[in-house]
């Protein structure tokens, strides 16, 4: 992984991994159920811009890198991986 | 659009039409709200997979061209777009 | 289905297989893939707003009576459905 | 909150917690972007789940109690909780 997002990938995995801390702590301390629920929606949510800056940097080294090559299959091998993602995220 | 799904494509949104048409035939019968709830889950899964097959032509097409072009300019455009449907896929 | 939104609920389905027309018609005259992509996510986005209008209705229909009553297995019967749709909502 | 699944929840969440560092460490370790984003993938998944057996909590607890009182504002207040969390889980 070439990255240009190195660092705030990492600032925002740490910053999640307290989120989920701070959840736990939540229902140990016998939080509102509803209360929980929307801590859990936000770390998605958070989670979701990680995977939108890694894939940022993978569009701008492995695909561009792929896509320029004269490698048809190595092209293809590409294309079918973003198309994975977009089907995972898509299912969430 | 450059397409080798087209068919498939206007084939599962004709699908899908029909699918919303049902979706209103069965509230005016006073279907279960539960069934109904079902129901319109299935069609956003539908569109999912359509939207799948409209990307794989784009990757296809549109990407491919653009990425091996050399106008950075153009490479960066349609590295954007994927940024930007990415997200509004997660988002759902 | 006893329904406090049963207009709305019927006026936006009929909008939404209006738009699932026009995307088709998009598709047919070579639209850009990532408008037709867009326009799917907005009917992704639409048929998200019906089905919150049906569990509003659910919620104040057969939840309410089921969650009323003194017969637990109705009740139970209905809290199993609605965690049912929880997570066929979250898996889009 | 009165929960069944007290101990699932933070057993579940204490993983989640876990693999969010394990994913920190890909990415130090420079791990392929696609792999990373499938893990991150699997984060919401698992996250999914947990907000499941919240609300699995919720429903028999203080959802059950509103929803047989006869305080009529109560029972309003649950449910328009209910629904706001089913909006929110479907946008991700």
């Amino acid at each position: 992984m070439q990255s240009n997002h190195a660092e705030a990938i990492d600032r925002r995995l740490k910053s999640i991994e307290g989120h989920v801390r701070g959840v736990r702590r939540m229902v140990d301390d016998g939080a509102y159920c509803i209360d929980v629920v929307n801590q859990i929606v936000a770390i998605e949510r958070a989670l979701k811009k990680v995977g939108a800056l890694v894939l940022d940097d993978h569009l701008h080294s492995c695909v561009a890198d792929a896509m320029g090559s004269s490698d048809a299959e190595e092209r293809e091998r590409v294309v079918q991986e973003l198309l994975q993602v977009y089907q995972a995220v898509g299912r969430g």
